[in-house]
């Protein structure tokens, strides 16, 4: 696949023309997957097993599509391009990692895979996801030795800690040693047999190493076949009631060389066995006579001649290990590719507020995921990186666990609930568990969900291609539709008062803004009531990433349950409660998008009232980010009608916005010559540990800020007199002075600081 | 220090009003925090050791700031201000965590402290980062349990095989389990004594445990002397040319209670050895007179007045452990705060290409980087994950290798390079060879470096204090320059077509860019004698976050080193060769910013001049990402007569731009009315495993998008007609057809696609 494209069942000596024009794929990882493919199909026909095969190594494609196509599930996905026959094998190779054909690593195209194989480091994590809630699958996860020294994948060993094996299927890993990475030896191909079985026995594994080259079937597939039953035992336990404490489940080492049974050296150079076969191993094989002599030695050496007939069809022995269940077989599992399970709806109205009462958007969070819960008892999970505590959304755990198997004191181990302190645990969790249909929630401080940036990056882009397909003939409409991902940010910069700078950081906007608009959604609900619609809103949705961030500490409800619905439709709104009466065109625009940066905005619309009355004010709220973007650039965007309804056509409007600037600059771009009317303030890295109030002040967005904003554009419009506006802002100086005398003084903030302005 | 705003000596009895209004601080780590502080203290006395207290828990702020008040660190570093007296310890105490006073995290306000005390993940790796060239230095690191579960700390256990004894110092780990995170257990905490030490044996780690409570100050130090005694035997051997192979590194495994010593409940609560001593154990004790009680019990337990007398100085036997030599005090160790050792410059043109030449970027820093690592072999390191290799760099390994201890094979175990699969460990290990004073490089896959975004936030953050001061009074003066994080992105999304849609993430521009403007910088040299320039540039600069975006392949050269010298001290400069000849006002503008988007808009501006040799064209290209932002928000950022001169007051400019177009939107936000006129082509998240040109065009910035938006442009300025420019579209069209025609028969792009176009 790496190198031909022609005479793919050599059935005439190699030339020059039978070789792609760019040779591209990674050779050296593929031996021991296609090993492994092997050995599992005949597990799975032996024993009738419901089994998934998460791929750490993804780069190893050639070997995934390979026996795909051997085991006819190419055929069955992609019905008269990949027939296992000489014609479809012959298309297979030849389109390999060319424009048009499979790329070079494996992806949604890929049948029976839920795991983009791109950056490294998560394959485990994702596999213990697929299998919560799901007791009857076992995920063969194959580890390469180089992904293993990651920092995700080295966390995740502890992660069969979190699955009860009552109501949990299993995870049994395969750490393939083969000693090098793309230019170095790996770490584990150092470590000796001693050394790596005490490390995986720290972890809590029972270890198996298979590594007798000579006969290397017999010790894998007897290796495989102990593990099974070993899994078995733990289950039948559990399931009886009979429990084992701190189960020891089964995983194998094994080792191969790398690029086994490839060329053994050339140009002087040796391959097998070295991270010289990591890739192409004969690089000049279209050019170079001594490559392509070896290239016609190596692939002669498979003799696929005995294995294929000339037609192109495997010969009985072959056909012999795949399971008789074609929908059992590695590629075919439905679980691996159905559309998700719906949740049982839980309408929000009863968990919402009057107007006007003071709410806690976490609480009000942490009810309402209660109820869906026990709505829900299978098919909802939620994951945390421990701090469901301190993000007030403990009413959670009302009515389920934590699921934590190794702390014999637990009294839920079948908990809706994983607290892990690692972020990539949970991300991996929930890739997993949403990719084989269910739906997860993952709350986080703001500062933190950046950990998981660039794996939110690759989750996208499996996304993307299982909905939109990888382009040419490959369409992918054979994967069903997935839940979305669902982060909630809370904890965010505005309220890290007590944790201070370390604690600041909304750059996780950035990332899902920077996602296909297609799939991405940012919402800043600013109270209570809008919360709980975003949310539920979120978990009916599909194929997106929602993130939604809000405040845990208790705020003014805006609006009525009614009024919400309507405002978070639209997706912003005007608050004509803060703004100046009659419905006249403004001399300015205020906007607030945020919890607290809302609030800002409402206290300045109030101390204009009274300072400046004859000053036309409009207060705008944005949840729904996305209608900021440029028409047309998002189905949420806002025409140009709608953006100048809400913002006038030409009036000066300020944001005083949550996030970097730079979010909504970019945003805001596509409004063209409207930019020059158009003020952003926001998180500029600032703060320490001080009060709240102290925290808006430093980052420029406090109401002082944005009253002498205001009183300035007054000025300069001519509504304001100039010696009227001086007179203005040096009262606010004064008010503002005094506050932060205040703070200075007693180290908190005015007790009246965060009461709901009065408005007439 | 959580607790009181006066009566810090217990002169009286509590009363409220002796309660800070606002109770911010971590009380669960700190009984640990201190004991090892005091332990490490008598072990550096005893020892005469140069050595520093990486602290995990950084929450842990007030056991480091009391440690550091009683050794007269804080008051040698904030002079009169934080004596040892009883006036300091009460300014120290009433003013922690409130407005003005030392925040609840550890910070650069903390003498001694080397790392951020917020994300949690990096302390080990920062640890090993610090010792790495300083034989005489041992790093002390405490891990929490909470930490421990992170991937980033379970990847940094195997950090020890990358330190050769002979050249470097040592760090000594001290897992401290207390059982419980913010409102869980702890993995660790569940973990009996036989997993514990399978696990770090496996590791290769000799570990001993020090648990008994009731002895455990005599088990601590026998445990560090011990500990001591190991790491010299170690370090010993190897400097005598006797090197151990895999030498067993001594840790230490430390239990003790959370909240240890503190109340044990209060309200029915547990508070000693729970998590609910995580935080402020009494939260109301400014107003609950139970609460009040309890604490004056706890503090009263510690009888202060045995420990200092009645003016607040320590009594004799307090002092005694303290090393006698002020200056190896924990908080005091010179390398923690001193400047930076400056590189031996080695001048670049020697390295540089003929104007003309076809160059790799890359290579040409690899061998550049070969002669300053011989220039300085003790005081650069480079950092890679796995991809010197692939990424080109391979002739900085001319003169020196890898530094990997555990492969027995290897023959540089002292080399310059560490190549380790994860961007944690390679991070975290650059940060605490910067912070040491020291300079670090870290090449790396685009898509990959956004897997550190928030630790490159966590240190900018450091940075910015230390250099600006945490506000109030406690400049920070006393820390000196660090010399820049170097960050050279390649293998970039434009070059990425054989590894396809997963390698594809320019996102970490994102992440530079939303940091403090003072401290960031962005590059894009277009070729290799540019690139050249702006590394020297950077290795001579200090306290930045330098990122340098290039390509690993030939491209053609532009610039001759003179050239090149001007156009990157001038940030952006007109490239006059692909410009329409004479210097006149232009009709459009075309600006390219990475190597091979301005190579299409230099193929553009060859296909206009041969089409429509009468429309007026102007290259420009841009190497310093910041000349772009607004007016006076950055340094770098050119004056509005500056822009216009580059890109005219009124003319449509079209960006051809590698990253995300968000990047440049933002940054072009502020040109205000401007932004009308400007247009912004970038990477918009589409790719697979296709021909390097199918990569533009799928993100729309291709030459031919380029010459239809020219095109566009100049038909609406009126200087091409209607018809004119709808013949020239269709011959773009046409000659697009054709080439993407030929590159799905052949597989390929065309042969001459890469040459650099011919201008007269």
């Amino acid at each position: 696949m790496i190198f031909l494209r022609d005479n793919t069942l050599l059935e005439r000596p190699l030339r020059f023309e039978d070789i792609k024009p760019r040779l591209l794929g990674h050779w050296g990882t593929c031996p021991g997957l296609i090993l492994l493919h092997a050995h599992l199909s005949l597990l799975i026909r032996n024993h009738d097993l419901d089994m998934i095969y998460v791929i750490g190594p993804g780069h190893g494609a050639p070997a995934a599509l390979a026996c795909l196509w051997l085991e006819r599930s190419l055929e069955n996905f992609y019905p008269g391009e990949y027939g296992v026959n000489r014609e479809g094998l012959g298309r297979l190779i030849a389109r390999f990692a060319v424009p048009g054909g499979f790329p070079s690593h494996i992806n949604a195209e890929t049948p029976g895979a839920i795991h983009e194989g791109g950056e490294l480091g998560y394959a485990l994590a994702v596999s213990f996801g697929a299998v919560m809630d799901k007791p009857d699958v076992i995920v063969a996860c194959v580890v390469g030795d180089g992904e293993a020294e990651t920092g995700a994948t080295a966390a995740a060993w502890h992660a069969h800690k979190f699955i009860d094996p009552r109501e949990s299927g299993a995870v049994l890993p395969i750490l393939h040693v083969n000693g090098f990475k793309i230019s170095e030896r790996t770490i584990f191909g150092t470590m000796d047999d001693k050394e790596l079985v005490a490390l995986f026995s720290g972890y809590g594994w029972l270890v198996c190493i298979v590594d007798d080259l000579e006969h290397i079937d017999e010790q894998l597939y007897s290796a495989l076949e102990w593990a099974l039953a070993e899994i078995h035992t733990i289950q039948q336990a559990a399931r009886e009631e009979k429990p084992i404490l701190k189960p020891r489940w089964p995983m194998i080492v094994l080792k191969t060389p790398k690029g086994w049974t490839g060329p053994k050296e050339i140009d002087g150079k040796i391959l097998e066995g070295s991270f010289t076969s990591h890739q192409v191993p004969l690089p000049k094989a279209n050019s170079d006579k001594a490559h392509l002599t070896a290239l016609q030695e190596w692939l002669s050496s498979y003799r696929i001649h005995e294995l294929l007939d000339p037609e192109g069809h495997p010969v009985p022995i072959v056909a012999h290990i795949l399971p008789q269940n074609e929908t059992k077989r590695l590629g075919r599992l439905r679980l691996t590719h159905e559309s998700y399970t719906p949740l049982n709806e839980v309408p929000w109205h009863p968990f919402s507020f009057p107007k006007g009462a003071d709410a806690s958007s976490m609480k009000a969070v942490g009810n309402y995921l209660d109820a869906v819960f026990q709505a829900n008892p299978h098919t909802i999970r939620l994951f945390s990186p421990d701090e469901l505590e301190s993000n007030k959304l403990s009413s959670i755990l009302t009515h389920t666990g934590r699921n934590f198997q190794w702390d014999e004191h637990s009294f839920a181990k079948d908990g809706r609930v994983i607290e892990v302190l690692s972020e990539h645990l949970c991300q991996g969790f929930m890739e997993g568990y949403t990719l084989t249909g269910r739906t997860g929630i993952f709350p986080s401080y703001e500062a933190f969900l950046g950990i998981v940036s660039t794996m939110v990056v690759q989750y996208g882009k499996f996304v993307k291609i299982a909905k939109q397909g990888g382009g040419g003939s490959r369409r992918t409409r054979w994967r069903g539709d997935l839940h979305s991902l669902n982060y909630i940010e809370t904890s965010t910069w505005t309220r890290q008062e007590h944790n201070g700078f370390s604690h600041q950081n909304p750059g996780f906007v950035g990332t899902v803004l920077s996602m296909k608009a297609e799939f991405a959604r940012v919402y800043f609900p600013p109270d209570a009531n809008t919360f709980l619609y975003t949310l539920h809103h979120c978990l009916e949705s599909n194929n997106l990433v929602n993130l939604l961030i809000g405040s845990k500490h208790p705020a003014p409800t805006y609006l009525s349950p009614e009024e919400a619905s309507l405002h978070c439709s639209r997706g912003a709104g005007i608050f004509y409660f803060a703004s100046s009466p009659g419905d006249v065109v403004p001399n300015i625009v205020l906007v607030g998008i945020g919890t607290e940066l809302t609030f800002e905005v409402i206290a300045a619309a109030s101390l204009l009232h009274t300072l400046v009355p004859h000053l036309r004010i409009r207060v705008v709220n944005v949840v729904d980010l996305m209608r900021l973007s440029a028409e047309g650039s998002h189905s949420h965007s806002l025409t140009l009608g709608e953006f100048e309804e809400l913002f006038t056509a030409d009036k000066p409007v300020l944001f005083n916005y949550h996030g970097y600037v730079s979010d909504l600059q970019a945003l805001l771009f596509g409004r063209r010559e409207g930019v020059g009317r158009m003020w952003v303030r926001g998180y500029r890295e600032e703060g320490s540990t001080t009060t709240p109030f102290e925290m808006m002040v430093v980052n420029g967005v406090s109401r002082f800020d944005v009253v002498k904003w205001a009183i300035k554009r007054g000025v300069e419009g001519g509504v304001l007199g100039e010696g009227e506006g001086g007179r203005v802002l040096n009262q606010i100086e004064r008010k503002e002075q005094s506050v932060r005398g205040f703070i200075r003084e007693h180290g908190k903030d005015p007790d009246d600081m965060y009461d709901m302005p009065k408005f007439e």
